[in-house]
């Protein structure tokens, strides 16, 4: 074989006339751009979404590893099943009767990671120029998962109390008159809202299941952070309510590791063949090493203590941005109050752009998400952010809050 | 929270009116649906594409999970970068230049497996009812990536050269004028073809890369067998001669393990984006655990010699294949030989059709893939199969060749 010189020059194609129409609306993430920038080791960072990893139990996962190598390593190696690993599929169809959803292990379907299910639910609900009902703000992922199906995007407002249900009607009456179609279906967040740390209370999940049920639409609930609740009572899943068009999105993410990348989707029976068909073209499997090393570590009855640690350190941090916060930032300020999960959204000011003060924050070495991110549509947030307060230390939060609170007073001085 | 009644039916909702347009072109995998049947212990099985598991490096993989979680847990578990882990990338650009590839780590993207890549590549060059160009028979992976894109496909025929490279032009033709469109890419298998276990010669190899320049399309140039050559020399990768315009796509599924979902894409930095962009919004990343564990490996000098041993395992299967295909089988059946990778390509007869054969081999217990499954528009390999060499022992490889053969005489007589 003659080796070609290594140094030569590639010649540059224009790749443009050869792209999918769908490439012109997909977009790097803000977030990971943003977090780019934050990689300095001095910038105190509130922006990523990021679980604490000093508490990732990695002796746990050392143990499995070797369990899981040495009693069925051939099996954890090799190719397996679409829909996932049984033992773990079974665990979390238990898992999930916590909640009273009748789900069996047949409705589970393991994910790489649960962005992985927003992209399974664009591929198989969304035709190009359909629209999508979210809240917003919202999860920018599912934005950008559904982006490359050329989804479009009608919001209803959040409240302090989440989705503001009432609105769901008048949206959907929106999207047929424009689209003359109906919308693929309603995405909610009902825990611990990302961005906005808000959660929905049981009247409205039970008003959004009436309305769903009598406008036809399917709902998705994403509830990656519903296990990590600091205070107050569980509320009952949509799922539950009505388990015969809710796509229930849970993650790993967030309570084991995210470097796993292990998600699910739980659905009826009689969706799951679509979705099993989706992912064979997407990757054929879940990771089957991933999958074994999560079900040995549930099985042996590690992950539940393991939460109920990450809620103590989670809610310290909690309650220490919200005390820092009050202490710090000046009148005019507000923020939610969540019960749980990684976030809090915070409101400045209305002269204040949260864009334009990410500069001066840096400058202050802490970095957030600014609000506008967070609306599928750039029509709102503009005086608001996103602040994670799992990431950080206590030490650090406090750090980061005061010399925030300084930036902002600087601004409005 | 109330729990309510588990046992309740969930009402059975009709989600055909809620789909996607491109959902009616997602089928199932017939091999998956096919090897469902073959999971019966007692059947010696050529159908599935699965490597030996006896061979998977687990003493080398417990190793590497013990360093990466002791020495980098805290990184290997957290979210990481949508291009992959920069030590990986690296070695895997080097490992590119043994081929004379200009690659940098910039140009190497890591997806979940290679079945990933092939969903990324429907994703940024798959308008619906654009044609892709692929040999016939191809793999059939390739194939149910991009019927979710809605992909049309115009086959050249393969000889026991690999894809006949002069009928390409007028491929080209017939596709513009069907569709007004060029199609989106050539997709070629150079190395040990999956089916046909045929290869490229590099006179082919050229004429392929002249016509793609001359025409102006991509290529889409799949190696997952490329390192697992028994004899011959390495043939210059059809990236090499025109890295400008091809995107290649490798894996560590057939050399290390299948089960940590790894594989890669390698193309022009000008293009990278793109693909970053699409992973994004299907998974964030791929799995950092598994990166890390592969990285470690390779890193260590272990991947090389474990390809080493698996080559010559491998080499002894294919030749008693070949040795029981010549001593079992009646005459007028022919088949190729590979010089590399996992599989053959039989032709039996044309009065046996091997789909219906496949049932008188089962009650034989033996299992094969039925030629027809690889072809995209289902018109050819009616007389052919795909033969698996890599998973059976030798012992079983002759058993199960002696039994094909006599239950193909019984068919002729």
């Amino acid at each position: 074989m003659n080796r070609p010189d290594l140094n030569r020059d590639i010649p540059v194609l224009d790749w443009t006339p050869h792209l999918a129409e769908r490439t012109s609306h997909m977009r790097s993430s803000a977030i990971r751009e943003l977090l780019k920038v934050t990689q300095d080791p001095e910038v105190i960072s509130f922006a990523g979404g990021l679980p604490a990893p000093d508490f990732f139990p990695l002796r746990d996962i050392e143990e499995a590893c070797k369990f899981v190598l040495r009693e069925e390593g051939a099996q954890a190696m090799q190719y397996s099943a679409t829909e996932g690993y049984p033992p773990l599929k079974e665990y979390l169809a238990n898992t999930m009767h916590k909640y009273g959803v009748p789900s069996k292990a047949h409705n589970v379907l393991l994910t790489n990671g649960s962005q992985q299910a927003l992209d399974l639910l664009g591929k198989v609900f969304i035709n190009p120029g359909d629209y999508v009902i979210t809240g917003s703000p919202t999860y920018l992922g599912a934005i950008q998962a559904w982006n490359a199906y050329q989804a479009r995007y009608h919001t209803v407002n959040l409240d302090d109390d989440g989705m503001v249900v009432d609105e769901l009607e008048g949206a959907y009456e929106k999207v047929v008159k424009e689209s003359g179609n109906p919308p693929s279906f309603i995405y909610v967040l009902p825990n611990f809202h990302n961005p906005g740390g808000t959660t929905l209370p049981l009247e409205r999940r039970e008003k959004l299941a009436e309305i769903a049920t009598k406008l036809d639409i399917p709902v998705v609930e994403d509830d990656p952070y519903g296990q990590l609740r600091y205070e107050g009572e569980d509320i009952l899943p949509i799922c539950t309510l009505i388990p015969e068009r809710t796509i229930y999105l849970g993650t790993f993410s967030k309570t084991l590791t995210p470097g796993l990348r292990l998600g699910w989707i739980v659905c009826p029976e009689s969706l799951m063949l679509r979705f099993v068909q989706a992912k064979q073209g997407c990757d054929l499997h879940t990771g089957t090493f991933a999958q074994h090393i999560a079900s040995d570590i549930c099985q042996r009855g590690l992950l539940k203590p393991h939460i109920k640690q990450l809620c103590a350190v989670y809610k310290e941090r909690r309650d220490t941005m919200l005390d820092a916060l009050a202490e710090f930032w000046p009148d005019g300020c507000s923020w939610t109050h969540p019960e749980g999960g990684l976030f809090l959204w915070a409101r400045v000011p209305e002269s204040i752009d949260t864009t334009i003060f990410f500069q001066d924050a840096l400058k202050e070495k802490v970095a957030y998400v600014p609000g506008v991110n967070f609306y599928p549509n750039a029509d709102g947030g503009r005086n608001a952010m996103r602040l994670n307060f799992s990431y950080s230390t206590p030490e650090l939060i406090v750090e980061g809050i005061r010399r925030l609170g300084m930036a902002l007073k600087n601004k409005l001085d």
